[in-house]
Parts: C-alpha cells; sequence; structure tokens
C-alpha cells in the first residue's frame, strides 16, 4: 500500500508473448503492485476470455496496453530500457544486476525518466537484436535445478522489487496502547503472589523463576488489554486457591 | 543460485486449495527458488494433466507432497508457523509483517527449526480457526487499487524473499580484466590528441571537453579489450584525418 511514487513512469514491455493468459496475469501483477503501462511488441490475440479471466480485475490495463511491431518503437521515449535475461552470455559483462538492485537504482530515476522493462518470449526470452537495444540486463537469482520462471512469476518478483523500492509498506495497524511499566511491574507482583503461594519457586533463588516470565512477557509486548486479560487469570487463580486454603485451614 | 542453506526445513502448507492448475504453479515457483516441502490439507484433485503443465519440470515436488485432512496435523512438527494474510483484523495486532521482514528473521532459525508457511484458499484466505494455529503472521505489501494477489504469484513473492535472505546470488560473470589506470591514461591521451587535431576543444579550456569524456568512460568502466576497441577507432580516426592532411598539405 501507499509510497507509489512515480510508479507510472515504469513501461512493461512484453516481446511477442504467446500465452493470453500470461499477458492477463502480468496485467494482475502489475496492478498489485502499482505498475500501470503495458506495452506489447507483436502479441498474439491477448484481449480473449483466457487473458480477461487471468486478469481478473486488472482488465483496464488490457485496455489501454499499447501495441508496436518493433521493439525498437516500442522503447522510444524511454531513458532506460532493461532487459530481463537468465542467459549470461560473455559480451553482457558487467551490465547484468539482480532485480533487487536494478529496483533500487531505478525508483531514484523515476521523477525524470520513462524506464522500459522489456521481457522476452515465454520459452526463449529475448534474442540477441532486443538485447541489443536495452540499456542493462537484469536477471533473478533462481536455483540451478530448476532455474526457469514463468512468465508471469518473472514479472512479479520484479514489480515487487519496483513496489517495496518505493517505500510500500503494510497499512498500519489498529493497535491498543502498550501496557506501561506500572502496569506490567503490577502483573509480575500479582504473578510472583501466586507463584509464592503455589510454591512453585527455587527456594534457593526465590525470584529466579520470575526471570523467565519476564523474558516471555517481554517479547510478547503486551498491550493493555492483555494485561487485563492475564490478571482476570491470576484473580480466578487466586480464588480457586483460598477456597481450597479456606477449606484446608480448618485441619491445621 | 548457491546459497540456499537449510531452505529444505521450509514448508509451503497450502489449506484446501481448489485450482489443480494453482498447486501446479506454485510447484514450479517452490522449486524456482529453493523450496521443496510442500504439505496439502485437503486439496482437491492435485496431480491432474493442468496441475503437472503448470508445474512443468517441477512435478517431483507433486509427486513427494504430504497430504493431511487437518492444518493441525500438517504442522506438527514446526517450531514456527506462519500464516499469510492480506485481512488485517482487530486481535492481529502486532504480529503481522512483511514477506521480507518474515524472510530475514526466519532463515537464521533453518539450521534447528522447521517453519511452516500457511497459504489459505484461493478467494477467501484463511478462516479465522487455521489463523489461530498460526504463530506470527505474514502479510505481502500491495496497492490500495487492486491489492488481491493470484495465490501462486503471492507464494512466489514469499519464496523470492526467503531465496534472497539465504544469500542468493547470480552465478558470477566471466570479466575480461579491467583496463588500469595506465591504459586508461593511454587512451584519453590518445582522445585528447585527435579532439586537439580536430579542434573540438574550448579554447578557453581545452582540458574541459576530457572532463566529461573522462566521467562517461570511467562509468563504463571499461576492460581491457574495451579499451584496444576504443584505440582501435581513435587510429583509424587519425589515419583518415591524416590522408585528409596530406590531401589538403600540398595546398598550403
Amino acid at each position: 500500500m501507499s509510497a507509489t511514487t512515480n510508479l507510472e513512469n515504469i513501461s512493461i514491455v512484453l516481446v511477442r508473448t504467446k500465452t493470453p493468459g500470461n499477458i492477463g496475469s502480468i496485467a494482475r501483477c502489475m496492478m498489485n503492485m502499482g505498475l500501470s503501462r503495458l506495452i506489447l511488441v507483436r502479441p498474439t490475440e491477448y484481449k480473449n476470455s483466457e487473458a480477461l479471466r487471468m486478469a481478473a480485475g486488472a482488465h483496464e490495463i488490457l485496455e489501454k496496453a499499447e501495441v508496436f511491431q518493433t521493439l525498437e518503437e516500442a522503447i522510444a521515449g524511454h531513458g532506460l530500457v532493461y532487459g530481463t535475461t537468465r542467459q549470461v552470455g560473455g559480451y553482457r559483462r558487467n551490465k547484468l544486476m539482480t532485480s533487487r538492485e536494478a529496483a533500487e537504482r531505478t525508483v531514484p530515476l523515476l521523477s525524470q525518466n520513462r524506464v522500459a522493462i522489456v521481457f522476452g518470449r515465454e520459452v526463449n526470452g529475448l534474442d540477441n537484436e532486443d538485447i541489443a537495444l536495452c540499456h542493462e540486463l537484469i536477471s533473478i537469482p533462481s536455483s540451478d535445478a530448476f532455474p526457469s520462471l514463468n512468465l508471469s512469476h518473472a514479472l512479479m518478483v520484479v514489480a515487487y522489487d519496483l513496489f517495496m523500492a518505493a517505500g510500500a509498506k503494510l497499512p498500519p495497524l489498529k493497535q491498543e496502547k502498550l501496557a506501561d511499566a506500572a502496569e506490567l511491574e503490577g502483573f509480575y507482583e500479582h504473578l510472583e503472589n501466586i507463584i509464592v503461594d503455589i510454591r512453585y519457586f527455587n527456594k534457593q533463588n526465590p525470584k529466579h523463576i520470575m526471570v523467565a516470565f519476564r523474558q516471555i512477557f517481554g517479547r510478547a509486548r503486551l498491550d493493555e488489554r492483555e494485561v487485563r486479560i492475564l490478571r482476570g487469570l491470576l484473580s480466578h487463580i487466586e480464588e480457586a486457591i483460598g477456597s481450597k486454603d479456606e477449606a484446608e485451614h480448618p485441619l491445621q
């Protein structure tokens, strides 16, 4: 959510994508991650029922997609053009960066520049003529055992990295106020009294067990409501002990 | 590639996933990102042709998938159980973290612990009973305009963050040796001589234009081969100028 500054200056460019479902999925992923500009170079059919089904609520991105016959026309007007590749050819030396590195370098440029990110065909990726038109190359780290990502999932990773680099955060949670130190100390004192009553302490060092409880509840970062719930529990334990004590006392 | 230390201790748990294609896609994404353990709670059919097609080369993950009837059985043996959610209920306070935060906190635990990441149904996600079994909750930041991610794309983001947090890198490039400072200075001197010959300098400050060229070629981080190519170009320019000079000299 939020902080999608200037992401409208990013164009996703798909070169000769074959599967309409992939284009639909990509539209959805783009919209999930605050991207809006889709450019298609010689696509197959991309507004059929499969594409629309995969796009889910993002069909407006398909509707607005621009179509070109060549990559050169598609990227005109973009100051920076990234190609995506999983192949590491010799001549591509020192231009290959990870998706995350590229995202971090790209976001500061977006206030003044349009940036294109180019994805090739499903199986063969970008061919060498297309690669030559790209200014820099991006690759996504993946397992040696099976490095080949589906096109829409590769797009998702790149779009997600851009969205995060643009400062995306989760919406703020409605929080209760954390219990303050006095409330916590009241709770620990209450707990310690019960521990003494039920004789659950180390006789050599009665405070020792309390250190463990302080660590447990400290990590839990209790709020005021939770302290009330815990003290309610302690009070009920006291009552239960108390009635037991009263029953036992006459025997002493 | 590489550095997938202990990722085998992560289980992806899918609760009542409806679409076999999603399960297949998830198997592929898992294998792309070095994950291998898939647990299914009351799935629909998940080894049909659609699932296998979407799994591409990752069908072994489908073959090895464990199936349980309840989430409680599925997560037994896991020291940390994350639920994934896009809903922010009041009682979930201070347990919600981003996928990236969760990944960074999880990887150090994997040497001693199995960790489960639980994904709910395609449309409704995890229900409250399932959420109650999770120790912490993960959410993926997404656009207010269309926050709903496809299940397999949500899995991809979480798996990618884990893979990156585990230290995944691109394979090292075969690099030529960068040109050293003496080689670069030889090139700049050569270039400056030509600039003087063709009178392309600022007369008040002849060195000024060289500052721009030094910045351009400095950013390009030239290797030895590239310096040879550039000096070859300069030599051919000199020859072309020279023959022009020779043609002109007789007239002087």
